[in-house]
C-alpha cells in the first residue's frame, strides 16, 4: 500500500496545551508520524510516496475560503504583534450573542475561527496543514489513477476541524477533503468511518445535510468525553442529509467485545449505502493507556479492525487522525495497515 | 459611605488560569478584597454592613434561570466526576453549528455557559456569586432607603457576564442586577458607567435593546484587549436601545490626558440621559503596570476621577470590579471614593 507523506508537517511543533491546571507539550507532537512509519516499515511497509502541490479548489468545497485564508494568516499576524517563538492560540470564543465575523485584528479571528483551546498556530503550522491536505487530496488521486487502496500517513489530524473553525488539534479537515476529492474524480458516494476514539464533529458537521457522503464513526460518548456538544446517536443528519450520519458512541473503558460488533454495524451501514470509495479516518486512541483516551482496545484488535474493514471490500483510503500513546502508536497503526492488506 | 460587604467571598480561590504557554494562580484573588477594605479604612471608609440575603427574583430579570441553575450547581457536579480540590472550566465551546443548550452532562454545561477559559468554579464559587449579587442588591435597597451614595465591595465581579454565560471572572453580573433593582424600586432610568479597562460585554449585551438602562463605558479597544468581540465604537444599542450604549475604546497606553475627556464625554451623555441613579462598574485596572491591563492611569487619576463623577450630582451605586496591581489597588479605589465624597 502506498503512503503518502511528506516532512513539512515537522514544523508545527512546541506548543503547549491546558490540561486541567498545567499547560504541558501537546500530545500531537511530530514524534508520532516517525514512530507511525517506523511501525510500518517494520511491518513491510515502505511504499513512500509525496503528496504533489495541489491547489485550493476542493479545500474551498469544504472549507469556507475566508477561514482558510485565516490558517495562512494567523500567526504571522500573531507574531507581528508578539515577536517569533510563541503560539498564538483563542481564550475567549465568539459565541451566542458575540461577532460571529472577525475584524482585522488576530484576535478576533482567533476568538471566531477557533471552538477550543486545543489549536495552537506556530511559525511551521500553515505548512503542515497544507502537507495534509495535499496528503489526503494526492491519496484520492492515486485511487483514481488505480489504486486500490492508499494511506495518507499526515498531520495535523483533521476530522475536528468545522466548515469555519478548527479545533482539537485540527485546522482542515483532511478525510471531508479527500472525500470531496474522491467525488471530484468520479465516485457517486463516499463512506467515511471514523474509527478515532474522539467524535468527529467537524466531518459529522460538513455533511450533515448530504446525502453523498455517509458518515459512521465509533467514539466515546460524548456526556463523557471530547467534544461532548457532539456525537449523539439522536444525530442522524437532516435534509438531503438525513439518514446518513451514524454516530455509535460506547462508555468509557470500552473494550473489543462491544467495540467490535460496533464496528461490525458501521461497515453493514458503509454496505448497505454502497459507495464507490471508504475513507478511514484512522485514528487508534481507542488503545488502552492513551493519554487522550479512554477505550481499552488491545493491539491485536487493531488487526482485527483491519480485517473487517477489508472484508467490506471496497476501495479504501486510509488517513491518519490521532493516537498518542507512543510506544505502541506504530504498532497499532501498521496493525490496521496489516489487517487490511490480509483481510 | 456605606460598603456593602461580607466575607462570603472567600472560598472563591485557588483556582488557575492560563497565561499563554503557563497556568498562573488566579489575578482575581480574595486578597483583592482584603486591600480594598485596608485602603478605602485608611481613607476614613469604613462603615462596613453586611449584604441582605435576597431571593432570586431580579436576578431571574437580567439573567436565564438555567443558567443561574448551572452556577450552582456547576463544582458539585464537577466534583462527583472528578473528586475534590480541583477546578472546574471549559476548554471546548458551543460555538455556532454546535449545541447551544447543554443537556445533563457538567461538560455540555460548561461548554454551553462559559465563553472563555477564565471562569473556574471552585468548592466556594457559588456562595461567592451570591454574596456578591446580594451585595449589589442590598445597595440598591439601602439607596431606596434614602442613601445619597454606597459601595457594594464585591467579588467575583460582573460585567463580563452574559444573560446564559460566564467568562472573564465574571457569573453574575452584579452592576446589571443592581440596575434592574434600582429599576424594580422605583427608578425610571437608570445609568451605568464601566471605567473597567475591560468593556463589560455582558452589561452591554444585557440592556442593548433597552433605553431604560443606558450603558457607557470607557475601555481598551477591542482589536488590541479582551474581550476582542465587543466593546466597538459602532456597537450604538438596536430597538428600544439605539442610543442607549455608548462605547469609547481607546488605544493601550492611554494615560489621563485622554482618559479624562473620555470620562467627561461619558458623564455629559449620562447627564442628558437624565437618569434617577448612576452606577459605576468601578474597575482600577486602568491603572498603569496593571497586569491584566495596558493603559497608564496614576493614583491620583482616580481622585480626580471621583471629583468628576460627583460633579454629575446623581446618586451613585459603586460596584467593584477589576483591578489588579496590589501595591496600588487600595488606595486606587479609595482615591475614587474620597473624590467622589470631595467632589
Amino acid at each position: 500500500m502506498k503512503l503518502i507523506y511528506s516532512e513539512d508537517h515537522r514544523g508545527h511543533a512546541g506548543a503547549k496545551e491546558m490540561r486541567y491546571d498545567q499547560m504541558i507539550p501537546m500530545s500531537e507532537c511530530p514524534e508520532r508520524m516517525d514512530i507511525i512509519l517506523a511501525g510500518l516499515a517494520d511491518a513491510g511497509f515502505s511504499d513512500i510516496v509525496p503528496p504533489n502541490a495541489h491547489g485550493f479548489e476542493t479545500v474551498h468545497q469544504i472549507h469556507d475560503p475566508n477561514f482558510v485564508s485565516f490558517l495562512e494568516r494567523c500567526y504571522p499576524l500573531w507574531e507581528a504583534e508578539f515577536g517569533p517563538g510563541g503560539f498564538a492560540t483563542a481564550y475567549v470564543f465568539g459565541m451566542r450573542g458575540m461577532a460571529q465575523v472577525p475584524n482585522q485584528s488576530v484576535h478576533s479571528m482567533l476568538s471566531c475561527y477557533t471552538f477550543d483551546v486545543c489549536a495552537p498556530f506556530v511559525d511551521g503550522t500553515w505548512q503542515a496543514i497544507c502537507s495534509a491536505k495535499d496528503s489526503a487530496l494526492t491519496g484520492a488521486d492515486l485511487m483514481q489513477q488505480g489504486e486500490q487502496a492508499v494511506f495518507s500517513v499526515c498531520r495535523p489530524a483533521g476530522h475536528h476541524a468545522m466548515k469555519d473553525m478548527a479545533g482539537g488539534y485540527c485546522y482542515l479537515n483532511n478525510a471531508a477533503i479527500a472525500a470531496q476529492q474522491h467525488l471530484n474524480n468520479g465516485a457517486k458516494r463516499v463512506a467515511i468511518l471514523d474509527m478515532d476514539y474522539h467524535h468527529g464533529n467537524g466531518t459529522q458537521s460538513i455533511f450533515y445535510d448530504r446525502a453523498d457522503v455517509l458518515y459512521a464513526s465509533l467514539h466515546c460518548r460524548p456526556e463523557d468525553e471530547y467534544p461532548f456538544l457532539m456525537g449523539y446517536a439522536t444525530e442522524v443528519g437532516e435534509g438531503d442529509g438525513k439518514g446518513y450520519n451514524l454516530n455509535l458512541p460506547m462508555p468509557r473503558g470500552t473494550k473489543f467485545d462491544v467495540w467490535g460488533p460496533a464496528l461490525e454495524c458501521a461497515l453493514a451501514r458503509i454496505q448497505a449505502y454502497a459507495p464507490d470509495v471508504l475513507v478511514i479516518s484512522l485514528g487508534v486512541d481507542a488503545f488502552a493507556g492513551d493519554p487522550v483516551g479512554g477505550f481499552e482496545l488491545q493491539s491485536d484488535d487493531f488487526l482485527s479492525a483491519g480485517r473487517m474493514i477489508a472484508k467490506a471490500g471496497l476501495p479504501t483510503h486510509f488517513i491518519m487522525e490521532g493516537g498518542y500513546e507512543l510506544e505502541a502508536l506504530g504498532r497499532n497503526v501498521a496493525n490496521v495497515i496489516t489487517g487490511y492488506e490480509e483481510g
